[in-house]
C-alpha cells in the first residue's frame, strides 16, 4: 500500500490578527505544523489550535522560525547555529507544552520560511536545527529539503522529504527560484498529475526536461485561499482514487 | 532533620544585556527559577543557564512572566485567565525542551514579577497558572504565596511556600507592601534571626507584633548585587550552623 | 454652521497580517488615527497608510498605545507616569516623520485602548498623556473623553470630546459598561437619532433617562466590518442632509 | 584651524538592563548617537540620554538599528529597500520626538551594527536609508562609510565620513574584517598616531602597506568599558595637543 502525508502551516494567527482557514484545512491534511510564537502564533492561538487538530485527529508538529514577527519569518537573519539551535529547541519545547496538555504526541518538526529554506542550503544551519530537534526528543521526525534531510540522518533522527505540487523542479531536485521564468506550475491538472507521479514513482520531470528521482514522504498544501484549498482537496481525492492512502508522517517514514 | 531550600531567579540576561552573577549565587542555592523568555531570558541564556545549573547539580524550575520584556515583568497586566494560562504553558514548555536538552528534570514552577503578586491575591489568576503547571506536567512543585499555594491544592499539585528573610509580615501573613513604613528589615542580623526562626518554628513576628504561623518551604534569595550575595551566604550559614540542611524543593515537600 | 468629525482608526495591520478596511473607510471619515507599531501598525504599514490618508486628503493623527502587540492594546498595564509619557512621546515621533515625508501635518493624537480608557479615568496617566503631546508639538489636538480633555487644557492644548453612536452613556457622561446591560444602542435609527442630537443640541438621553449635555466635537467611527462600514455611511448622510459640515478636527476645535 | 568630530553609540539601554557608561563618555565625545528602540534603547532610555546629552551640550544624532533586540541589530536581515526606509524614517522620528521635547534639534543619523555594515557596501540599501533620512529632514547629515558616503549625496544631503582608530584598513579604504588577521590595531600608542594623521593629512597606511587617501570627518569613540572611555580620552588629548579641534559634525562637515 501507498502512503503519503499531506501537510500544512497552521495557527499563523497572532492575538487581533487572524491568517488562516485553520478549520477547514484541518479536514484535509494528516499533518498539522504549528507556529511557535516566534515568526507567527501566540500562546493562546497554539493552544486552540493543537486542541483543534487534536480533535480532528490530525498530527501536530512544531514549525519553528525565526524570531521576527514583523517579516513572518519570510527574511533570512544571519543566526549562529548556537543562536538557531537555541531557537528551535525554544520552539519546540513551547508546543511540546501545548501538546501534553491536549494528550497528544508530538510527531514531527518542519522549519518555517527563511530558517526552512536557508537551513535546506546550508549544512551548519541544518545540523543545528538537527541537534535541537533530536535534543528536545529523538523520535521526532525532521520534515524538510536538501540538507536538512543529510542532517536529520547524522542526528540519528528519521527524515522526512517534502515535495511541492505546483512547483517546478531543477535537475539537482532543487526548487527553481520563485524569481526564475517557469517556477510555478500554472495548470492545475498538470500540477495534479506531477504529484501523483511523485508519489507513485518517485520522479519528476525536470524544468530543463530530464526525468529525475524524487523522494515524496509528504506534500505542502497551502489553505491560504479558498482556491489553495480547492487545490488541496483536488490532490488529496487524484492521490485516494489512485489507491495511495494519505496518513502522517508517523505512518509513512521509519 | 529540618529541611528548607533556597531559591533564586536565574537567567534573566538577554542578548547583549547581562543581568545577575549567576555562577556565584549558584553555589549558594538549592533551586534555580530560570526566566522564559517573556520578561527576560533568551534562548541561547535559557540554554547556558541550565547547562550551568546542571553542572552545579542545582535544581531547575520555570520562571514565567508577563509577556513585558521592557517592564522586566514588574508591570501589573490584566491578561485574561486563558490569556495567562496559554502564556505559562508556552514558558514551562521551553525551559522543559532546554531541561531535557541538559539531562535534568524540571522540578517546580515560581511565577515571576507582577504575575506572581496578583497571583498571590486573585483565585482566578491562580487557578490559571496552577491549571498551566499541572497540564504540562502534574509532579511539577509550584512555589509561590497565598492563593498560588491554594490553586496548587485545587490542581492536585505540590505547593512550596516561600518566604522573605529582609522582609516584614502583616497579621495575614501576606507581605506589607514597599511603599510602607517598615516593610524591609535593615538590620542583617535581625533578618538572618528572623529567617532561622520562621524554618525551625514556623513562626514570625508580625509587623503588627503578633507572632503568626509561617510555612517556610523555602527562602527567595537575591544574587543581583555583591551584599544580596554575601547576604544569601550569610543566611546558608547560619541556617547549616543550627542544623538546618539546604536542600532542593523536591525533598522538602510531598 | 454646524461642524462635526469623523475619525477612525486605521493602519492597524502589521507584517503579513491584516486588519480592517482601511481604504474604503477613508473615504467616510474626515481624521484618520493611525496606529504607531506598539499596539499594532508597523513602520511599512505607517508609510502606506499616511500616503494613503494624504492622497484622500484625511487629516492624520498618531494613536499611539500600549506595547502590547499581543493584546492590540486592550489590555490593562500599570505603566509609571514617565514610562507612559515616553511610550507617546515616541509614538507620535514615529507618526511625525512619517506625515513629513508625505509633506503631512499631523493635526491629533488619540490614545488606543487601554491606554485611552485609562487614561478618561486616571489624572496622573492622562496628564502624562497631555505632557507628551504638548512636548512635541503644542498645536496637536488631544482627542478623547474625561480626565483626557483635562488633562489637555491644563496642558494649554486645544482638546476635542468624541462621542459614540452606539453606545449608551451614563448619568455623569461617561459611558455605560460593555458588561452590563444596555450599553449598546442597538437599533441602528436609534443610534443615528441620537448622534444627530448630540451634534446639534449637544445634548444625549443617560441611561437612566434623565436629559445630559455632551460635547460632539467627533465621532468615532469603525470600519472594520461591512456592517459597521455601512453604519458609518448612514451616520455621515443623516449628518449631512441636516445640514452638518463633516470637517477635520483642526476645523471644529479652536 | 582643524576640526574632528567624536562620535559614541548612546543610549543603549533597555527596561531594566543597563549597558554602556553614558555619563562618562559623554564628557569625551562631541556627537551622540542614541538608539531608537529597535536594536537597544526604549522610549524612557531614549527620554533620559536625549536630556543628558543637551545638559552636556553634546549633539544628537538618530541610531536606526534593524528590529532585532535579542541580537543587538548585529545579525544581517534581508529586509527589503522599502522595509529597511520604513524602519528609519520610523526611528528618526521617534528619537526626534525626543529631541523636540528636550529642545534640541537632531543633528545627524547613524545606521547602526549589520545596517550600517550591510549598507556600507550595498547602494540598493544605503540609498534606502539616505532617502528615509531625507524625507524627514533633509538638513540631516548622514554618518558612515563607503556605499553610504555616495547615497548621501545622491540623495542631496550632507555626509560626513567616519574613521576607527585601532582598526585597519585595506587598499581600498575598507576596513580588514575582524574575522582576519591583523584587523584591530592592538598597540595604544600607533593607534592614536594613525588617528592624528588621518586627520591631519587626510592619509593612512593600509594594511598591504601602500599609503592611502582617507577622509576623517568623524571619529569612532567605544565607551562600554574603563580601558575604552581611557582610550577615548587619550585619542581626544593627543588630537588636541596638535591643535585639532573637537567640534560636532554639524560644525565638521559643510
Amino acid at each position: 500500500m501507498k502512503l503519503v502525508d499531506l501537510n500544512c502551516d497552521l495557527g499563523e494567527s497572532f492575538g487581533a490578527y487572524t491568517i488562516g482557514a485553520d478549520e477547514e484545512v484541518l479536514g484535509c491534511v494528516s499533518s498539522a505544523n504549528i507556529a511557535c510564537g516566534f515568526h507567527a502564533g501566540d500562546p493562546l492561538v497554539m493552544a486552540r489550535t493543537v486542541a483543534l487538530a487534536g480533535e480532528r485527529g490530525t498530527a501536530v508538529g512544531a514549525h519553528p522560525g525565526f524570531p521576527d514577527l514583523m517579516g513572518f519569518g519570510r527574511r533570512n537573519m544571519s543566526l549562529t547555529p548556537d543562536e538557531a539551535e537555541a531557537c528551535v529547541v525554544y520552539q519546540i519545547g513551547a508546543l511540546l507544552a501545548f501538546a501534553r496538555r491536549a494528550g497528544l504526541r508530538l510527531q514531527h518538526v518542519k522549519p518555517h520560511g527563511a530558517l526552512y529554506n536557508m537551513a535546506a542550503k546550508d549544512n551548519s544551519l541544518a545540523d543545528a536545527i538537527a541537534r535541537a530537534v533530536s535534543s528536545v526528543d529523538n523520535e521526532l521526525i525532521l520534515l524538510g529539503q536538501g540538507c536538512l534531510l543529510d542532517a536529520a540522518r547524522r542526528a540519528g533522527l528519521r527524515s522526512a522529504s517534502e515535495v511541492f505540487a505546483d512547483r517546478a523542479y531543477q535537475r539537482d531536485g532543487t526548487l527553481v527560484p520563485r524569481s526564475r521564468e517557469g517556477a510555478v506550475i500554472h495548470s492545475r491538472d498538470a500540477a495534479i498529475a506531477r504529484t501523483v507521479r511523485m508519489v507513485e514513482e518517485g520522479r519528476v520531470t525536470a524544468v530543463t526536461g530530464e526525468d529525475i528521482p524524487i523522494q515524496a514522504d509528504s506534500i505542502c498544501i497551502h489553505g491560504d485561499s479558498p482556491s489553495a484549498l480547492e487545490f488541496a482537496r483536488s490532490i488529496r481525492s487524484a492521490l485516494e482514487s489512485r489507491g495511495v492512502t494519505v496518513a502522517p508522517l508517523s505512518r509513512v517514514v521509519f
